[in-house]
C-alpha cells in the first residue's frame, strides 16, 4: 500500500503514504498542475513560525488545550527548521490567497502532530489542521503573515549582509587606489581625471543608499495581517490575540514585528511590497552601473579600455582561446534585469486587490523572493569571484591620462574658456599634444603648461 | 528684422529677437526636432533657484563681482517666477546629461540681465552664459541638482498635500460610516461582514503607508550634486563653495537640502530617483485599489453591486440616456498604470550609468514630474469630484447582508467546522436563508440562530 | 572512490563519478552559485539536437570521421529524449553567452559518447567535447540556435494547442448559450443587452487574435543563429554549412527552420524574442481579461453579479465553509502578471548588446520559456478546470435583463435621444421600471413601450 | 460677451465665444483638471475621418439628409485637414471611454456645421451633435476606430518611412565600408575580426525586422470596431453599415480598412495595440544597441574605442571646451527607455476590460503614438545628425586590428585549440605579438603565422 486516503469537505482522495500532507494539498496538485515554480520553501518555514506563535497564544488565551500546543510546537518546529521540506509540493500557481498552502502547512503539521501523539495520520485526531493548527487564523491574514516574515527575514538574514559584503570589499577597494590618477569619462568621452579610489567610491556610495532605502521600507514590512483572520475584522479572535501573537513572532525571528495598525489594508493589499520591492529595484540599478562599469573598464585586453585587470575565473570561449570574459558582470547584470521585470510584476499584482483581498499574494511573494535570493547570490558571487580580484592596470591608466585632451580644463580658469577650447581643437585636429598645442598657438610657454596643467591637482576643490 | 546672430564655440546662428535664448538652445531645436514634450517647467524654474544660489555663494567667495551677480539674480528670480516660461523652448530628446537645457538658462539669465544692465544681448557682456551664469557648474552637475529641487519641491508642495486631501476626505467618510454594517468579499465572494467605515479604512491606511514611503525617500533626494563640476571631484570650484551653495538652495527653497556625501554617485547614477518613484508607484498601486473598490462597489445601477451612490459629473453615453459612470475611478486608475509604465522607464534610464556619468537624465525628471503631476492632479479630482460625494446605497447594503451565506461563519464557534459548512451547503443548494437551513438540518433551534448570527457583533474580535 | 578528474585550459577539477559533466561545468557550478533557476531543460534538449545535427553535417562536408559522428548522434540523442537530464545541473545565472551551458552540453555527449566507446571518461578521446562535439560552432551562435529551437518547439507543441484549446471550449460555450440574452455592461455600469453567446464570442476572437500574433512572429524566430560561429562571420566553417545544419535542424524537428539571413544581427541581439514575446503579451493581456470577466460574472453566491456559475474544484476558505472561489481564475491571472515582468525583463535584457555579441541569453530564454509554460499549462488548466464547466444562472441573468434602465436605448430612434432620457431618469429616481416611467410620463403606452423594447431585437443591427 | 451658453442634458454651462466645442467638453475640462497631456491631436482628426464617413454611410442609407451630410463632411474635413486644431482643449485624463472627446468632435463639427449653415451655435440646429454627428456611433465604437485609425496612418506615414529611412543610411555606409576590416568584440573582449561593413549590417538587419515585426501586425490594426456602437452588438445601425462606414474609411485614408470580425473583442479589449507595441519595442531595443554601439565605437577621443568619428552638431560640454558628444545617441537611446515604459502602461492598461468595455482607452492611445512619434523623429533625427556623418578613424581600427590576441583563432583549424591557446596567454603574457609568441613557442615559424593569420581571410566560411 503506497497511499492513504484523506478527506475535506469535498470528499476522499489518496494521499501518498510517505507524506504527510493531506487532502487538500493532493486536490491543488491535481487542480493546478502549472509550471515547475514551487512556493518558496522561505515562505513554508515563515508559515511554521506563524503555526508556533499561534498555538502558544490560543493556549495562552484558553483557547487551546497545552498538550495540542506542544504537539503544534513540536511539528511546527520541525517544519521551521527544513526538516519537511518535501512535504511541501504545491505550486505559485494556486489559489490567489495561497489558501492551498496554508492547508499545506496545517496538514502537514497536523499529521506531524498526529504521528507524534501515536494517533493515525488522516484522522485529524488529536490535532485537527483547521480546528486547531489554523485556529485564529483564516488563509487571508496568515499569508501575508508569513510573506512579511518571510521577507524580512530573507532582506535581513541574507540580502543587507551581501550588499554589506560588495561594499566593503569595493571600499577596500577604494582606499587602496585612492591615489591612483585617471582619466574620467563623461557621454564615454574623455573628461576630466580623477583618482581610481573615487571613481570606485561612486559604486559604494550606490550600495551604500540601496541599502538605506531598503531599510526604510522596513517598518511597513514589520507590521503583521495576523488576527485580522478572513476580512481583517479580526472574527473569531481574543482581543488580545493580534499583538499578543505578533510579539511572539518578534521574540521567535528575533524581528521587531508588530501587529498591522489597519488589517484591511493590509489584506487587501501588498502596497509594502511594491515600495520595498522598488528600493529594491534601487539596488538592481546599481547594480548594474558597478557592473556595467567594471566590465568596460575591463575591456580589452588590447582593444578595449583595459584599465582594470579582472580575475579569470573559467575558460571564455569555446573557440576562442586565451580570452577571459566579465562573466560574474554579466551574471550581475542578467540579475538586475531580472529584477526590473519582477517589480513590473510585483506592481501591477499587488493593484489588483479587490474590496477585503487581493488575490495575487503567491506571485508577489515568490517574485519578491526571487529578487532578494537572486541579488543576495549575486551580489556575493560578484564580490567574491570578481570585486575583490579586480587590480588596476596602471600602464593603460597612465597612458590615457596623458593621452587625454581633457587636461585642457585646467586652463580654463587660467586663460578662459575660448583659449582653452582653441588649444583642444587644435591639439585633436593635429593629432598633438595639449603641451604641443598651447605652445604652437603661442597661448602658454611650456613651462606655464606644465605648472598649470598637472592632473593630481584637478581631483578637488581649490580655495 | 526679427532674428539676431548668437554666437557659440561653433559658429553663428540666427536668434528670434524677442527670445532671450542664445545660440546653443538655437542649435539644439535643430539637431533635436523630436516629439512634443518640453523639458519640464518645473526643472527650469528649479534651475533658476540654482543659478542664483552660484552667483550669490560665487560672490561671497570672492570669484563673482557683486554687480554681476546682482544682475543675475534679478534675471533668475524672473525665470524662477515664470515670467520667462516662454523662452525655454527645447524639448526633452537632447542631449543625455541636459547640457542643452543648462545652456538654454545660462543664455536667457545672461540675455535678460544684459538687458537689464542696458547692454547689447548677443554680445555675452557684461553676463556671459558661460563664465558667469554657469561659474563653479557643470551641466553634470548643475542638471542633476535641478533634478532634485524641482522634484523635491513638487512632491511636497503638491503631491503630499494631494494625499493628505484624499485621505482625509476619506476618513471623514469613514468615521461618518462606520455603523453602516455590510459584506465582505473576498475572491470576490461573499464572506463575513465588516461595516462601511472599516472598509474604507483601509483604503485611508493605503494612502498613509503611501504618504509615509514617500517621506522615507526624501533624505536621499535632498542631497545635491552641484560643487561636483564636470565628474564629481569639484574641479574649478572654491572649497567651500559645494557646502555654501546647498545650505542657499535650502534657505531659498525652504527644503533641508545639503550636499551630497559623494558626487560621484550623484552624476553618475540617479538610483535616488528609482527609490522614490517606486514609493510613488506604492501610491499608484494604492489608487488603483480605491478607484477600483469605488467603481465596482458604484457598479449598477441595477444589475451591479450598488452599495455606493457614486456623483454625477457629466452625461455618461452618448447613446445611452440616463447613465453616469465612474469618470474619476476611470481617470485615475488610467493615471496608475501611466505611473507604472514611467516606473519601468525610470529603472532602466537609471541603471545605464557609465563611469562619471548617466546620460538619461531628462528621461528620468520627465517621467518623474509627470508621474508627481498626473498623481496630484487625479487625486485632488478624485477626491473633490468622487470621494466626497460618495454616499451608501443603504437599500442595496442590507439587501446583500441579509441575503449573504456568509453569515454561517458566525456558527464556527459555535457548532464546528464542519456542521457550519453543511448549513451554509444546504441553504445555498435549496436557496434557502441560513436561518432555514440551520432549522431544516436540525443543527439549531431558529432562536439559537438568531442569538449567535448577529452581523454587529461579527465585526471585531471578541473575549 | 565518488570522484574523477577532469580538466581544461585552466587546469583540473574534481567531477563527482556518476555525472557526465567536465570540468568547465565544474567550475562553473562553483564560481556561479546563484539562485535556483537551472537552465531550462527544454533548451539542453534543443542543444541536443542542434549538436546531432552539427555532427552530421561535419561528417558530410568531411570534416568528421563517421564513427566519431555516430558516437555523437548516439549520445546526443540520449540527451534530447531527456534521458540525461540529471546531468545538466548549472544555473540561468552564468555567463551571458551560455558558454558554461554549451560546454556542459558538450562535456555531457563527450563522456557519454566515450562510455559508449568503451573509453575512459575525462580522457576527451576519442571524443572531445571543443574539438568533436563543438565542432563548427561557438557558444556565441549555438547557444541563439538552442534558444530559437526551444522557443519554436514550446509555442508549437504546448502553447498553440492550450490557445486553441481554450478557445475552443469557448467556441462551444459561446454557440450553446446564443440565445440566452442578457444585459451588457460597460463602465461597470448596465449598458444596452447581448447575448451570452455574443459576450463569450470576444473572448473567443481575443484567443484567435492572439494566435495570429504569435504565428505572426514564427518567421523571426525559424531563422538559426548557428554557422556564425564567434562573430557573424562563419569563421571556421565551410561554406555550405549553415545551410545544411539548418536544414537538418528543420528535418529532426519538423519546423522549417532557415540559416539567419544576417548572422551578426542573430547573435548581437535577440529582437525577435522582443516581438514574439510581445505577442505572448498579448495573449497575457487576453487572459487577464478573460479570467476577470469569468470571476465577475461568478461572483456572489448573493451578493455579486451570479450570471455564471462556476465548478467548485476544492473547499475554498479554511475559515468560511461553503465558499467556492474563484481559484483558476486567480491562477491565471496571477501568470497573466508573470507574462508581463517577462516582458519587461526580455525587452531590457535584449536591448543591451554590446557590438557583436548581446550576453543576456540566458536570462532571456529563461523567461521567455517560463512564460510559454506557464500559459500552456494556466490556460489548459482554466479551460478544464474552470471554463468547461461554467454554467449560465438563468435566474440571475433574467433578472438583472427585466431590472435593466437600460433598455431603454431602443427608445433612442423612436422618441429621440432627450425623452429617451427622461423615461431612464425618472425610473431610476423613482424606482420604477422604464415601462411604468414611460407611461407616466406619457411619453409612451404601455403597448407602445412593449411593442419598441423587446431585448431580443436589441443584439445587432436592424434595417 | 465672450461666453456663450451650451446645453447638455445636465443643464446649462459657459463657453467662450471663440471656440466651436460645447457643454459636454466644457464640463470635462471642470471635471478634469490633470495634467498638461492634450488628447493626441492625431487622434483628433482621425475622428474626423470617421465622422465624415459615418454621415456619408448615412447618408447613403437613407437616414441622414443629403444637406445635413454635407455640412457634416465639410466641418469634419476642416477638423481633419488641423484647421480647427485648438478647438480641441480635452486632456488624456478623462472618461476611459473617451466619451469627451468624442463629444468634442461632435460638438466641434456641430457648431461648425451650423456655423458654415447660417445658424447659432449652441442651437443644435440643423446639426446636432448627437442626433446627427454621432449618428450611428457610440463612444464604444467610435473612439476604438479612431485609435486604430490614428495608429494606422502614423505608423505608415511616419513611422516606417523613418525605419527605412536610417535603414538606408546605415545600409549605404554598410557597403561603403565593406572592405574595412577592424577587430569583432564579444563579451567586451577581442575577437575574431569582421569588416565594419559586416557589423554594419547587423544593424540595417535589426531595422529590417522590425519593420516585418510591425507589419505583421497590421491586419489587426486594420480591423475597426465602428458599427458595434454601445455593446458591440450594432444596435440601432443599419445592417450595411458597419461594412460600408470601414470601406469608406479605406477610402479616405488609403489603408485597407475592413470591419472588425468580432465587434465585442474591439471594444472591450485593445490586444491589438498589445502586439503592435510589441513590434514597436521590438524596434526600441535595436535603437538602444544600434546607438549605443555608435557611442561606443565613437567613444574617445583619445581614451576610448575610436573607431567611428561622429559629427559634431554642438558644443559638447559648458566646462571642457573641445569635447563633442555622442548626443544623438543619447537622444535616441532616452528614446527606447520611454518605450519600453509605454510597452508596461499599454500591456496592462489593455489588460483591464470588463465585460464589454475596456476603459483605458485614452492612455493607451497616448503611450502608443507618443512612442510612434519618438521614434519616427529620433530614427529621422539619428539618421540626418549621426549616422549619415559617420566616418571609420582607420587608424585606431588599424591599430586595434594589429595589436589584437584573437586572431590566434585563425590558427585554431591549423595547430590545435590547445596549441593556440598557448601562443596568445604567452603573448598576453609578456606583452608581446602573437607572431612573436608563436616564434618564441617554437609552435610556428614567423613565415607560417603570416601565412595562416591573414584578417581578410578570417571574416567569412571557407571551404
Amino acid at each position: 500500500m503506497t497511499s492513504r486516503i484523506e478527506t475535506d469537505s469535498m470528499g476522499e482522495i489518496e494521499v501518498p503514504v510517505n507524506r504527510y500532507y493531506g487532502a487538500q494539498t493532493a486536490r491543488s496538485m491535481q487542480n493546478f498542475a502549472i509550471g515547475n515554480e514551487l512556493m518558496p520553501i522561505e515562505l513554508v518555514h515563515a508559515f511554521a513560525v506563524l503555526k508556533r506563535a499561534a498555538a502558544e497564544v490560543n493556549c495562552e488565551l484558553g483557547s487551546l488545550e497545552a498538550d495540542k500546543k506542544d504537539l503544534i510546537v513540536e511539528a511546527a518546529n520541525e517544519v521551521a527548521e527544513g526538516k519537511l521540506d518535501a512535504h511541501f509540493p504545491l505550486k505559485v500557481w494556486q489559489t490567489g490567497s495561497g489558501t492551498q498552502t496554508n492547508m499545506n502547512v496545517n496538514e502537514v503539521i497536523s499529521n506531524r502532530a498526529i504521528e507524534l501523539a501515536g494517533g493515525q495520520m488522516g484522522t485529524k485526531s488529536p490535532i485537527h489542521p483547521n480546528d486547531h493548527v489554523n485556529k485564529s487564523q483564516s488563509s487571508n491574514d496568515s499569508f501575508p503573515t508569513a510573506m512579511h516574515i518571510a521577507a524580512v527575514e530573507e532582506v535581513n538574514k541574507r540580502l543587507k549582509p551581501a550588499i554589506t559584503h560588495l561594499r566593503d570589499v569595493l571600499h577596500q577597494k577604494a582606499k587602496q587606489y585612492d591615489d591612483i590618477i585617471k582619466i574620467g569619462r563623461t557621454h564615454l568621452q574623455d573628461a576630466t581625471p580623477l583618482s581610481l579610489g573615487q571613481e570606485m567610491s561612486g559604486w559604494v556610495s550606490q550600495l551604500d543608499f540601496a541599502l538605506a532605502a531598503i531599510e526604510a521600507h522596513e517598518p511597513q514590512m514589520l507590521q503583521l495581517a495576523l488576527g485580522g483572520t478572513a476580512v481583517g475584522t479580526g472574527l473569531n479572535t481574543h482581543p488580545d490575540y493580534a499583538h499578543k501573537v505578533a510579539a511572539r513572532i518578534a521574540e521567535l525571528t528575533g524581528h521587531p514585528f508588530v501587529t498591522a495598525d489597519n488589517k484591511f489594508a493590509y489584506l487587501a493589499a501588498h502596497d509594502a511590497f511594491v515600495g520595498m520591492h522598488g528600493a529594491i529595484k534601487q539596488l538592481a540599478a546599481a547594480s548594474m552601473k558597478i557592473a556595467n562599469d567594471v566590465r568596460w573598464l575591463g575591456s580589452g585586453p588590447r582593444c578595449g579600455i583595459g584599465e582594470l585587470n579582472l580575475p579569470a575565473n573559467e575558460p571564455g570561449s569555446s573557440i576562442m582561446p586565451g580570452k577571459v570574459n566579465p562573466t560574474q558582470s554579466e551574471a550581475l547584470t542578467m540579475i538586475a534585469t531580472q529584477v526590473m521585470g519582477n517589480d513590473t510584476t510585483i506592481g501591477v499584482a499587488a493593484s489588483q486587490g479587490n474590496f477585503e483581498l487581493n488575490v495575487f499574494k503567491p506571485v508577489i511573494v515568490y517574485n519578491f523572493l526571487q529578487s532578494v535570493r537572486l541579488l543576495t547570490d549575486g551580489l556575493n558571487s560578484f564580490a567574491d569571484n570578481c570585486a575583490a580580484g579586480l587590480e588596476p592596470n596602471l600602464e593603460n591608466i597612465q597612458n590615457h591620462l596623458e593621452q587625454s585632451l581633457m587636461l585642457v580644463t585646467a586652463l580654463n580658469q587660467k586663460i578662459g574658456y575660448d583659449s582653452a577650447a582653441k588649444i583642444a581643437k587644435y591639439a585633436h585636429q593635429n593629432g598633438t599634444s595639449l603641451r604641443e598645442a598651447a605652445v604652437s598657438l603661442k597661448l602658454l610657454s611650456a613651462q606655464e603648461f606644465d605648472e598649470f596643467v598637472r592632473p593630481e591637482h584637478m581631483i578637488g576643490p581649490k580655495a
